[in-house]
């Protein structure tokens, strides 16, 4: 078991910084590259992501790192979505019906410099901002910054390399363009992009909505969300066709369409978003992709993790909370294989790319589920009967929501089977009026296990799986 | 209308030559690019799926384009697959229960020749060989060759330009690297590769074992299909895992380790193929791989067709086959929307994407099919009450492999849909008992036909289509 090894980290986001702090933690020589200045002592955020949602696989990896009580007096914790329709009436969902059960609102300028700050404070580590990784020499595990303070070209040569640097990774770039084995990778876009714009703070600081909630005004071609922020603001994030439908980003360009759009669609944000215009005219519009790629790493040298690996879209939360549990993941079979980095790196891939894979499949159904189908009646039904089954079966029934967010310990694939199926059950019952939402909750229960249980059999012999 | 365009065609393989055949009927000025040198006038086969399967979709885009006649002296009728097993046993499976359905092995050489030499007898259409497209400069439709003759590059600017440049696509790779557009792309490889191998003729140039079937030796991890070739031999095609298992293509590669996995595995083809060694040597392995892209082209100037936009494993027999079948899914919105390319462009791929990815996961599914199923007990029951469901109902049941194959009527999207759910029906009545092949055929359909609604039923809902 050597701890000499350099290791090269390149980008210091999320996680990036996770990972840096625990590899230091476990004793290794950091240098960590980040192409941005210091987020700490820079503004650089400019519309993009500003709040995420925490759950438990992420807050499992804070406790790993030892900085959960550094992490909660930053969260705003949401206990469900609050629905808007068009008139500005509202109806909340609990995302469970167990308590203790909720999601926690977070800035990610604030999570990640509290992230660098503790890493920092390792002697073992070094962090170098305004790095901007260009290119990787897979084979001889050299990596070539431009170095935005010197506008010069520099190299840096780890005995291991890890690619943090999230959906646009130079290093799998250079996976895919050095072509030194088969490569399998998938960039796939949404049709639809976003806009960030602001819900600013009464003048008192206050929230004006309740910060309580995932605010979600959903219309099927649009959605909007907000989340809460600590300053009593919120984020806003508009999702919205490219060219597609009658309003898109496309024909979205003057005060009056984009006035117009927000007063027929979203009448009761429109009043709380004092500088719509300007912002839709500054704030980017960023794109929703997936990546997924594979293999994860080339010999014993180099690795991709987080989002470099395994880029999803935003629709499910969990973004975030996958590449923190990536690095839960690594720490376990680091434990296990340290000083095999090659086995390591194979063993990390075995075990995590098929939960990677679900988790960016989840995330687009809950794409098409937030836009299109969560004021539908039958998802309402469906939605009540489950808050039943939590709240009478706490410790046995957990809808699929719950097992992807609130169960660190399901893998995201074995959540993803288990949750499509039951949905599946139910609202086939539903439909075919073989279950209501007001028969006794055990009968409730006994129902949807079976019919359950038979989808994944029939799913298993249709897959000749036995 | 007009017919002034210069259409530039990189890429004189299958889809390209029949492209540009019909281009230059329809009277464009068409200058077709290939890297190879013409392979009518020098062998350039070198083991790589010398010869392929011709059915119904491929058969209607030759009707098309006028060439039919010449097609069929070129066919060896398939009538089914004909199993080996490990002892040298073989067990017959046809293809359909319907007579006249049936597919045909054809040598790639021969086909791509002749739709060259129609091709050319077209005064407005030029081909140029041994030019390979470097990179195609999307916004001002220039085309970088290296030319293999010369030793130098050249340009060539079209009105329009068709990539049919097969799998590794010059111009896909443009779109990928000029980032004009948000582009979607994926390439995803197998675990396994293939290598080609050949059955002699006999010494009065006979075929060795039956020409009319297409006999394949499955072994889950390891599987071997023979294709027969009008000049008596027949082309092999091992496909075998990389590094994984017993025997794979790192560990396979002395003289003793071959024969004796053949011995073990395979032994009634070993005897049958006697340059074993030499050719296990010689011949490339072949990577399989599927590539999946969005959009197909640029604005009003460029396209992706065939390989080039959807390339696909060999197992379900339907590359060539769809790539033919784009051209006259092309040519029928061509006669909607001639003089107009960019509305061209967007309804082909807003028709035929779909359809393209789903030929690209039923050749998945195939290759599990294939390898792992075939010799199953369920499997064959369900094939032998499709084989009588296709005898006593003709007009009224066709398998997934006879909607895919035979039913050049039905996109790909829609067999795959249907087919699908049949399997899954049938395999879970026989699974539950519910259903025995010795039940009179009229039960048979109805039990089939009502558990296949059913189940594309109870999808629809999960899904929330309704």
């Amino acid at each position: 078991m050597t701890k000499k090894d350099n290791i090269i980290i390149i980008g210091a986001g999320l996680c990036g910084s996770l990972l840096a702090l625990r590899l230091a933690q476990r004793g290794y020589t950091i240098n960590l590259y980040e192409s941005r200045p210091d987020l700490r002592t820079t503004d650089i955020s400019a519309g993009r992501s500003i709040n995420l949602a925490l759950s438990d696989r992420g807050l499992k990896a804070m406790r790993l790192a030892g900085v959960e009580d550094k992490v909660k007096p930053l969260c705003i914790p949401m206990y469900g979505r609050l629905m808007h329709d068009n008139k500005g009436n509202t109806f909340p969902s609990n995302y469970s019906g167990r308590e203790g059960e909720y999601i926690n609102s977070i800035s990610r300028g604030d999570l990640n410099g509290m992230l660098l700050t503790e890493a920092e404070k390792h002697k073992n580590l070094q962090i170098h901002f305004n790095k901007e990784c260009e290119h990787v020499d897979i084979e001889n595990n050299i990596a070539t910054f431009y170095d935005h303070e010197t506008k010069t070209k520099i190299e840096a040569k780890g005995d291991v390399i890890f690619g943090t640097d999230g959906a646009g990774s130079a290093l799998r770039k250079s996976y895919y363009l050095e072509r030194k084995f088969l490569f399998s990778y998938a960039q796939n876009y949404l049709t639809h992009g976003y806009k960030e714009l602001e819900i600013p703070a009464s003048k008192d600081g206050k929230h004006l909505i309740s910060k309580d909630y995932l605010h979600i005004w959903p219309r099927g071609e649009y959605m909007l969300i907000a989340l809460p922020n600590l300053d009593g603001s919120f984020t806003v994030t508009l999702f919205l066709s490219y060219e597609e439908g009658e309003y898109n980003f496309k024909n979205l360009t003057s005060e009056k369409t984009i006035k117009e759009f927000f007063q027929a669609q979203f009448p009761d944000a429109l009043t709380l978003i004092p500088n719509i215009v300007e912002e839709f005219a500054n704030n980017p519009t960023g794109a929703l992709g997936t990546v997924k790629c594979s293999p994860w790493h080339y010999q014993n040298k180099n690795v991709l993790m987080g989002d470099a690996a395994h880029a999803i879209v935003p629709f499910y939360g969990q973004g975030m909370n996958a590449s923190f549990e990536d690095v839960s993941v690594f720490d376990a079979i680091l434990d296990k294989h340290e000083g095999d980095w090659e086995t390591v790196f194979k063993v990390y891939e075995k075990t995590r790319k098929a939960d990677a894979d679900a988790i960016a499949d989840l995330a687009i159904d809950n794409y098409y589920e937030m836009r299109d189908h969560v004021a539908n009646p039958i998802f309402k039904e469906k939605r009540s009967i489950e808050m039943t089954l939590e709240k009478q079966f706490p410790k046995e029934y957990f809808s699929k929501y719950s097992l992807v967010t609130f169960h660190e310990d399901i893998p995201y694939l074995d959540a993803m089977k288990k949750g499509r199926a039951q949905d599946k059950a139910i609202l086939n019952m539903l439909a075919d009026k073989e279950i209501n939402p007001q028969e006794a909750p055990e009968v409730l229960l006994k129902k949807v296990q079976q019919a359950t249980e038979a989808i994944l059999e029939d799913d298993r012999i249709a897959g000749l799986q036995y």
